[in-house]
């Protein structure tokens, strides 16, 4: 199949918005000015890394490498507003249904959450299948929520179940863009990161960044059905270190949290506090316990 | 060596400026907003297909990989901001000395042009070195130069020599931002494209897009030296099909093609004319002769 074929293929499931004057065609897109700051983050997905061609649906490939776009989006307390492909194509898998599928992945994310798909590049190779994607968003108009701002006494809180993502949850997982709104648009936020090594390591950044120290219950930590049944020192371990939970992790008052939980408005779970110190601890309220020594997932892949 | 060694490593070389507010280290990078519209591209490369790491110079890599993406900023006739980077690293060459001087190619192009590296992602992998960037500009207070305004009765000019880029020159281009803006302050650009792929195909481009012909003069295509001394056939077909020269191609009224020759400001060959029609051939001034049938390099990459 010819490269230009490919293109007019693509280009004819790519959703559009008021955000891009002039998208896939040229050199480059032109997109209108924004008032608000913008938010841009780059996320690639590798074959054999982070999804399987023959054991997966397509689409849900497609579908993954833009979430996990959207989902940093989402933990900036951001709207998504234009997202931009790059494929590094398989030859064998260079035919018109493949792509087709592929795109159906990026398009139908896309067009629920109104982003357009405004640009990229296209390549065919020997190589295996490598997708990178590109999301440029808004900030909310009250700023971006960064992974600095946590305050001791803050109160940590999930938007959903942790561990055991790699059962299905991590191709299929809908990034918390909504959630994020609500979360913007009603309450007063300290800092956030969405969950994609495990919170063992993305909540120790959220620390590490804002010069202070985590409690968590063990008990109040939501797992993954799966989880449920396992040993209660092996599940906690998936909880923190599985990763491609691409929940958000926020920090709030105590005050701002107690709000959010009689109000209900999205599902959320409070799993522990932020306290003066350092690094991740087991314990109860803002009593640190035994020293949390479990990172999030290795896999090789680092946020620049 | 651990992913978050590495990224520190990286960071230390990345060149901030004024556009960003909050580069590497959070979930997305937050721009100030942009008074003018905003371009965005995004281009992949990878190893076997757009360079070779044994047989080249590594930072010429990291070079290539951004100049490729400043390239078409310059087609927009914009200025380039912030560039993203991402990375899926071969095992073998996750190692810092291979990094740092990949790095050194990005950060001292960046450097030349005032673009911040802003953000990126970084994995590891058994596979081949992917590098996909993406870069985020401001278009000229004048607008964008898109590849549908060519008139008939333009004159057609490129910045430089074409073909044989092969022999080196792909490797080590300056993308021509700095010409591009000598153009655009200068003079009133009807169409511009960078000439990726050779303007056989390029030029096809504009001509497709703008609804015109172009006629090409034989002796007037500026060859690259290694190409002088073949037959005519074989030279004109290198020029034609190459591809990677990176210049700018671009057409604009005759009295401002005359304007522009008088001051040479920037170096630039004047090589045909728009006429009426389609596609493009050989001839002299507005006189179509014989068509040209030869496309650009078809390697396979595909701006969507």
């Amino acid at each position: 199949m010819k490269e230009n074929k490919i293109i007019e293929l693509l280009t004819l499931q790519c959703p559009e918005n008021a955000s891009v004057k002039l998208g896939i065609g040229d050199d480059s897109a032109v997109l209108r000015p924004s008032e608000q700051d913008q938010l841009v983050c780059a996320d690639m997905l590798m074959e054999g890394v982070h999804f399987l061609i023959d054991a997966h649906n397509i689409e849900k490939i497609g579908h993954k490498a833009l979430a996990v776009n959207l989902s940093d989006i989402a933990a900036m307390g951001g709207e998504a507003l234009s997202a931009y492909i790059c494929l590094a194509l398989p030859r064998s898998r260079a035919e018109s249904r493949f792509i087709e599928r592929l795109y159906t992945g990026f398009a139908r994310l896309a067009q629920n959450f109104n982003v357009a798909i405004a640009g990229g590049d296209t390549n065919i190779w020997e190589g295996p299948l490598v997708i990178s994607v590109t999301v440029v968003g808004a900030v909310h108009k009250k700023g971006a929520i960064t992974r600095s701002g946590a305050q001791p006494g803050d109160v940590i809180m999930v938007t959903g179940e942790l561990g055991g993502s790699i059962e299905g949850h991590h191709l299929d997982f809908m990034p918390r863009l909504a959630e994020a709104k609500v979360l913007m648009d009603g309450y007063k936020l300290h800092s956030m990161i969405d969950v994609s090594d495990g919170i063992g390591k993305d909540l120790r950044e959220i620390c590490r960044q804002s010069g202070v120290a985590a409690v968590l219950e063990k008990e109040r930590l939501p797992l993954r059905a799966p989880l449920r049944q396992r040993p209660e020192a092996e599940a906690l371990h998936h909880a923190l270190a599985d990763g491609e939970d691409f929940e958000l992790c926020f920090t709030l008052s105590e005050k701002e949290a107690e709000r959010l939980e009689a109000q209900h408005d999205i599902p959320c779970y409070r799993i522990g506090r932020i306290v003066a110190g350092e690094g991740l601890h087991w314990g109860h309220g803002l009593i640190k316990g035994d020293a949390i020594h479990t990172l999030g997932y290795e896999h090789g892949k680092e946020k620049a």
